[in-house]
C-alpha cells in the first residue's frame, strides 16, 4: 500500500487569493484539518491547519474574513511523494510534530493530504493481516 | 493497559470562569488539541477543542478574549471511566467524531484526557507485541 492509498479521497484545497475565513470554512466544510493552499499553477504554495488557526489567527485580535491567507499559512511545505514510504511520512510528521503532510506529484501539484491518523490506521490493518497469518500459519501445522 | 495509561500525563483544564483566550492559549502552552472545563467543584463541566474554535470562534465575529468559555464549549461532555475499554473508547470517538474523551473517576473529577492518537497508537503497540509473539512460537516449534 503505497502512501497515496491511504489518504481519504482528494485534499481540500483554497487558492492563495483566499481569505482565512474561507480556509476556515473549507475545513468545517470537508470535515477537514487542513488545507492545501494552491497558486495559479496549482502548486502547493502553503499549508493552513487547525493549529494555525489557533496560533495566528484567535488570539491575535485579526479579522480572518479581511486577512489573506497566505498571511497567515506555513510555508516553506513539508511535502511527500509517491516514493515515501509510509514509515518515512510517519517519522516526518513525528519529529516535525506535523498532523498533515501533502503528497505531491514530480511537478508539486497536490495527489492527496496524508494525516498521522490516516497512517496509524493503515499501520493498524497492517498488522492486523499480519497477526491473523502468523497465527493461521502456526494453527496449520 | 487501561486507557489511563494511555494519555499523556495529566490533562489540560481551564476554570469554568475563564475566557476562550485563555483556553486557547492553555492549549498553545501544553501543545494539545482540546481542554478540559472545570467546575468550582473540580468536576467536568464542558469540553472545549480546536473544532470549537473553528466552529464557533473564528468564523464568528467574536473576540476570544471577551467570550466567555462556558459559551463557546461542549457540553454534556461524553466521557470514559477506569472501566471503559480501550476498544469502547475508541467506538464512541470514531461514532461521534470525538478525538479526545476525558477520563473520570466515580466523583466526574479528570484523571486524563484520552486522544484517538493515544489509543490508535497503543493499538499499534499492542498488535506489534502480539505479532511478535506469534511469530516467535512459531519459529521456536
Amino acid at each position: 500500500m503505497n502512501i497515496l492509498e491511504m489518504c481519504d479521497a482528494g485534499g481540500a484545497t483554497v487558492p492563495v487569493e483566499a481569505t482565512a475565513e474561507q480556509a476556515i470554512q473549507t475545513m468545517l466544510d470537508r470535515h477537514v484539518g487542513a488545507v492545501a493552499v494552491l497558486d495559479d499553477n496549482q502548486r502547493i504554495a502553503g499549508i493552513f491547519t487547525e493549529r494555525d488557526v489557533l496560533r495566528r489567527l484567535s488570539v491575535s485580535g485579526r479579522e480572518p474574513g479581511q486577512t489573506p491567507i497566505r498571511e497567515v499559512m506555513t510555508t516553506p511545505v513539508e511535502m511527500a511523494t509517491l516514493d515515501t514510504t509510509p514509515g518515512q511520512a510517519l517519522g516526518t510528521m513525528v519529529e516535525r510534530h506535523y498532523r498533515h503532510l501533502p503528497i505531491v506529484d514530480d511537478d508539486g501539484r497536490l495527489l492527496g493530504m496524508l494525516s498521522i491518523r490516516n497512517v496509524l490506521q493503515a499501520r493498524i490493518d497492517l498488522l492486523t493481516r499480519q497477526l491473523d497469518e502468523a497465527r493461521s500459519a502456526r494453527s496449520s501445522r
